[in-house]
């Protein structure tokens, strides 16, 4: 490998959040205080939902998996997140999920930050949870049961004890081995922690029941008998066309609240309902345009798949921490010539070096 | 700034293609001849166009300027491209165009390299005009005209002298320091270089006549008289939603040839023609489905507005020769915990390092 021109312009270099720093980024400030105010970011930025530039991610579909783009502007900032999902991935030694992505200047179309995405989809998707769990949810949650316990669960379960005050996690895994690593991971962080040996048994006495399981297919995590009065949803896990986490009768009980509509009727729970079925955009409850939780006998179900806008307010909240705590590296990324018409000439000089 | 983690997995690393190695690849190469290869590369990926997963690019539009997302794949390699189009960025002493891209496993999403792009973008359009020219233009044309003496120019005449026998360019802008930045760039190529005082000037005698302008508005650079029987129209310039450099009278007079339909008529010179006005896909010309230039006294126009699979044929050129010579180096982009399902813990043990 050859290095880097040590003396490009400075409007050459782009920021570059490497794994290692944002492992750094998120440790200093702590991982359960970086989803809170990832949340915070993800709250503000739904207030001022219709600034948004706003379009269903871009996927490329394939037997193994899908690669997608997810693209959004707020007028001032441009951000996307390549992300792939392939669930036969983790039987070869691969993550599922790998992700990564870029903020933009709108106007003049340069990047700011080129960044590690992997672990900080996980922080957002906690934190949209967060975000959505705090309007819909029973004020006096203090139990969630976590079904599913891989890469989501910890953070999940962190975040909802540190910005909601949920007190106890009931964890269930179709494999054991699952739930013992998210125990361990939990161990010493001030929640009680239940490993339980069914979903039945995992929601019992939970106010909310959070849904992250990862195949690729219909899956019915939980059945209607399953759900009684009063309890929130979190459903993480049905995320793509084909797979969904929850039985249709569930979804016919419940008020169901999605991020952005277009996307959530391809992906999301709902691909189980008909097109006129009523469902409510989250960011108008936050508004409050429309009620969220109305009732204590009210079961709600927030129907997440992962909507682009949470990626922009992440990657915001990782640019300003990077440029605060100096955790990053710059990349020769842009052509910067002398004269902005003379590409070539730079190209052709270069070779004379 | 804070110094990468020097052991991260093998997973995690991603080669980085930055300005100073593409550079460094394409010198030791030669302008032309990266030139040609990509030229090959494209053309190869034109037989098999019924392979790609194809889309218009997605846009977001702002006042100064647009920024894009192209993205493509063959099912075995997945790539997309990062550009913005910025016209008043120049006059700001920024690029008007900047590109980045990455080229990914489709097996299981995982990136094999990260690229700049704003050089390689120019490469590939010179090695698209190529292409389309071998099968457009008359056999026999020794003699280019280049309206428009920008970033592209200088590569467009490189790589037409190169791989077309192009032995005369005749040079116009309306800024005559761009046509002297050309003309001292191509000093010593072989070509004959004749900066010209006028568009008029300039596509006398020329049997192949290049637009490549810049502005972002209805432009009319050439008018339907300047253009006679028998010539080949490339016409790079016009590539946006309201940008156009020709006028609609030569277009009634041409056979018109394009990349991909539902991209160009959002953004190709046939924005001015009813929906209905016939077109050619060049691919089929390519494959020998249908006859590219006919006779003598035919206008053939090449409507390029630039396709993704185009950014995917030069990524595969330059991932083959950065990997050949070594010119990148790898960046820690993805994260890789021990056990797959274990970021948390990943993230928590890095705390303790």
């Amino acid at each position: 490998m050859t290095k880097h021109d040590p003396n490009p312009s400075r409007l050459a270099m782009v920021p570059f959040i490497s794994v290692d720093h944002m492992m750094r980024i998120v440790n200093e400030a702590g991982v359960a205080q970086t989803i809170a105010a990832i949340a915070d970011r993800i709250e503000a930025d739904f207030l001022r939902w219709e600034t948004f530039d706003k379009t269903p991610r871009v996927p490329s579909h394939s037997e193994e998996g899908v690669i997608e783009l997810m693209p959004t502007s707020d007028g001032e900032f441009y951000g996307f997140k390549y992300v792939n999902g392939h669930p036969a991935n983790m039987a070869r030694g691969f993550q599922t999920v790998n992700a990564f992505g870029v903020l933009a200047r709108v106007d003049n179309g340069y990047p700011v930050m080129f960044s590690e995405m992997t672990i900080l989809t996980a922080l957002r998707t906690a934190a949209m949870s967060i975000v959505a769990a705090r309007h819909l949810a029973p004020k006096d949650a203090r139990v969630m049961a976590v079904i599913g316990n891989g890469a989501q669960c910890e953070f999940q379960s962190l975040g909802f004890h540190h910005c909601l005050g949920i007190e106890e996690v009931r964890l269930w895994d179709i494999d054991p081995k699952a739930t013992a690593k998210a125990v361990r991971n939990l161990e010493g962080t001030g929640l009680t922690v239940t490993a339980c040996s069914s979903a039945e048994e995992a929601i019992t006495g939970a106010q909310i029941v959070t849904t992250c399981t990862a195949d690729k297919k219909q899956a019915t995590i939980l059945t209607d008998n399953m759900v009684g009065a009063g309890v929130h949803l979190n459903a993480i896990g049905g995320d793509s066309p084909g797979k969904t986490e929850l039985h249709r009768d569930i979804l016919m009980r419940s008020d169901i609240f999605v991020e952005y509509p277009p996307q959530t009727w391809i992906e999301g729970e709902i691909q189980q309902l008909a097109p006129e079925h009523p469902i409510t955009e989250l960011w108008r409850v936050i508004a409050g345009q429309v009620p969220g939780r109305t009732s204590r006998d009210q079961i709600t179900l927030f129907d997440s798949v992962g909507f682009a806008t949470e990626d922009f307010s992440a990657l915001r909240h990782i640019h300003a921490e990077a440029m605060r705590t100096g955790h990053y590296v710059e990349l020769d990324l842009l052509a910067d010539p002398d004269d902005p018409r003379d590409l070539f000439g730079m190209v052709a000089r270069a070779a004379g070096q």
